[in-house]
C-alpha cells in the first residue's frame, strides 16, 4: 500500500473523481451551458479590451468593476453587496468552511451534488430531507428535521436542478422564518429562466443569502459565480476568501462580456421559448412524463431510459442520465439548446420509440 | 448584533480581511511580481489564440493540454502528476482538506502566512517552529517538533518567503526522511530563481509533494498554481479538487504563454542579474543588513526602517514592510524590478539616509 492510501482519510479515498463524460463532437445537452457563443462583431473588441491587461500582475484584489457590472446585470440592489467565486462550488465550499467542526449541512434531495460533496470535503455533517413525489418541498418533515438537527448552513436550489421545479415560495419563507440559528442559501444559479426570486427578500431576512452563477446565461467558461447578501454578511464571509482568488482574466473579461445585458437576456428569452416547444414535443411522445420546468433544463421519465440515454448518444446527443438514483428512476435531464439541437434531439427520441 | 456576528465562528470574524495596500501609479516591489509585460510580439499572437476559446462551454475538465506545457516548462519528469490550482493557495487549502478533524498543519517560521491562515479557515491546528537566527531550519528543535505533534501536513517553503534563503538541503532531507507519516509540502514558488530544487527527490520520498505557481514567472494575474506528486499521490488528492477549477481563459491562455520557455528562462536570469546589482548597491549603504536571496525579492534591516518605507512610498515606491513582525524587527522586503526600478529604488534609499 502506498503512502497516500494511508495517509488520506477515508471517506475521501472512496470517492469516484467528478466524472466529466466525453463530449468532443457532440451535440452537448448534458450540463446546462447556453448554446449561444460570442457574436461575432462582440470578439473583436473582447480581445481589444484584453490586449490592456498587465498578466505580471496580481488581480485586483476587490474586483470593485466587475461588482458592479454584476449588479447591474442582475439588478441586484445597491445595499447588498457581491462576494465572487471560482464557480458557485467555491463559494459553497466557502460557506461551509464558515462553519464549526461538528455542524450539519441540510440540503432537500434529490438536489444539486456538490452540497454534499462539499460537506464531505470540509468534515461536516450532511443531513438531507426529502422531496415528496412532485418533487415539492415537504414542509413538516423539512421544518422537524431542522429542529431535529439544527443545521447551520441550510442549501435551497431555486429552482431546483436536477427536478427543473422552483419550490412554493410560501415552504421556503416559512423555512427561512423557521430556522433563525441557520444561514439559508438559496442557489438561483437558473434564475434566468425562473419566474420569481427571493433577491429582495434579503432586507426582510438576516439569515438569507443568494448563490447565482453566470455559467447558465453565456458563460461557463468564465466559471465565475457570485453569493448575494447584506453588507455586512458579506463583510464577514469576505474573511474566508483566498486573496486574489478571481483571476485578471476572468475579471477583465466578465466586466466586458456581462455589460451586453441586451444580448443576455434577449439569449434568456429565447431558451424560454425553447423550453416551451421542448416541453410541448416531450409530451408528445407516448409513455413520456415530462417536469415542469423554470430553469434551461427538462427532466423527463422514460421508458427504457438507459437505452435511450445510449441510443442518443451513439447518435451524437449527449444528454444527463439520472435513472440510477434512487428518487428518480427512469429520469433523464436535456438542457434547453439552440431550436435546431432541440429538433435533433426530439428526432432522434421519436426516433427511438418507433414514432415519427 | 447582526445575524452574522451570532452566526461566524469568532476566529474568522476575529481576522482583518486580507489587506492589499493601494498601489496605482506606484512603482510596485511589495508582491515578487515579475516587471516584464507581454513582449508587443506575442500579444497579437495569443489573443489571436484565444479568439476561438467557447466561453459558453464549460472548461475542459482534465486540462491535459496545459498540464503537458508546465511538464515541459519545468522539466517535470513524465512519471510524476500535476493537480492545478487557482494559484498554490487553493492547493494548500485543498491539502488542508485532506486533512482529518484535529490533525495538526507544521510550519517554520517566518514564512508565507497562508499556511497559517488556510489552518484556522479548515479548522486545524498550526504549529510553528521558530527558525534560528540566521534564518536557517533549526533541526533539532523541528525534529523535536514534529515528534511531539506528529503533523500531517509539513510546509516548507524552498527557497523561503520572505527570509528569501533556502534552506540547507540535507536539513529538508532529515525532515523527510524522519517525519514519515507526514506529507511533506515543499513550496517552490520561486524555484526560476533558485539554485536547486527537490522536484527529482518526489521519486525517492512518497510522502513528498511540490508547490510551484506561474505568479512569480511573469503570470500572477493568471492565478495558476500546481502541485507535482507522484501519479498516485495525485490520483487521490484530486478527488478534492473542485470540478472544473481552472477556467477556459486560464488554460487556453496559460497554454499558450508558457510555451515560450526560451522568454520565460531569459526574464529569470535577468532577474538574478539585476538581484546581484541590487544586493550589491543595498549592501555599500551604511547600516543596512542586506540577507542572501535565491528568490526574486531581497530581505534587508534597516535603521528607522518605518520611516525609510514611508518615505518611499511617499516617493511613489511600494515595498514590505515587514518590521512588526517580531523575529523580522526592522526588516523590509523589496522585489526585484526592472533595472531601472531597482535603481530609482535604491536612489531612493540612498536619499533617505543623507547618502548618494
Amino acid at each position: 500500500m502506498s503512502f497516500i492510501n494511508n495517509w488520506l482519510r477515508n471517506d475521501i479515498q472512496d470517492l469516484d473523481a467528478y466524472h466529466v463524460p466525453q463530449s468532443h463532437g457532440m451535440v452537448k445537452l448534458d450540463a446546462m451551458e447556453s448554446p449561444f457563443p460570442l457574436p461575432d462583431a462582440m470578439i473583436g473588441q473582447y480581445l481589444a479590451y484584453l490586449a490592456d491587461t498587465e498578466l505580471n500582475r496580481y488581480p485586483t484584489p476587490g474586483a470593485h468593476e466587475l461588482k458592479q457590472t454584476l449588479h447591474d446585470l442582475m439588478d441586484i440592489p445597491e445595499q447588498f453587496d457581491i462576494l465572487l467565486g471560482n464557480g458557485s462550488d467555491e463559494l459553497i465550499q466557502l460557506l461551509a468552511l464558515a462553519c464549526e467542526t461538528g455542524d450539519t449541512i441540510l440540503s432537500i434531495e434529490p438536489s444539486f451534488v456538490m452540497y454534499d460533496i462539499v460537506a464531505k470535503f470540509t468534515r461536516l455533517n450532511y443531513k438531507s430531507v426529502e422531496l415528496d413525489n412532485n418533487f415539492e418541498i415537504n414542509l413538516s418533515s423539512t421544518i422537524d428535521t431542522i429542529e431535529a438537527s439544527n443545521p447551520k448552513l441550510i442549501f435551497i436550489a431555486y429552482p431546483n436542478n436536477p427536478t427543473g421545479n422552483a419550490f412554493k415560495r410560501e415552504h421556503i419563507i416559512t423555512i427561512i422564518g423557521t430556522a433563525k440559528n441557520s444561514l439559508v442559501v438559496l442557489d438561483e444559479a437558473y434564475y434566468a429562466y425562473a419566474e420569481d426570486s427571493f433577491l429582495t427578500e434579503i432586507e426582510n431576512f438576516s439569515n438569507l443569502v443568494l448563490l447565482r452563477t453566470v455559467s447558465k446565461i453565456g458563460f461557463a467558461g468564465l466559471r465565475l459565480g457570485l453569493l448575494i447578501g447584506s453588507k455586512d454578511t458579506v463583510e464577514q464571509l469576505d474573511k474566508l476568501r483566498l486573496p486574489y482568488n478571481i483571476n485578471t482574466l476572468t475579471q477583465v473579461s466578465a466586466n466586458f462580456l456581462l455589460q451586453e445585458k441586451g444580448e443576455i437576456q434577449k439569449n434568456a428569452n429565447t431558451i424560454k421559448v425553447q423550453r416551451s416547444e421542448l416541453v410541448k414535443s416531450l409530451s408528445q411522445i407516448e409513455g413520456l412524463l415530462v417536469y415542469p420546468s423554470q430553469a434551461n433544463f427538462v427532466l423527463f421519465k422514460a421508458p427504457r431510459a438507459d437505452k435511450l440515454f445510449e441510443d442518443l448518444k451513439y447518435n451524437g446527443i449527449l444528454i444527463k442520465n439520472l435513472s440510477s438514483s434512487p428518487r428518480l428512476t427512469s429520469c433523464l435531464r436535456v438542457t434547453v439548446g439552440s431550436k435546431e439541437q432541440n429538433q435533433q434531439f426530439i428526432k432522434a427520441v421519436n426516433n427511438f420509440y418507433g414514432q415519427q
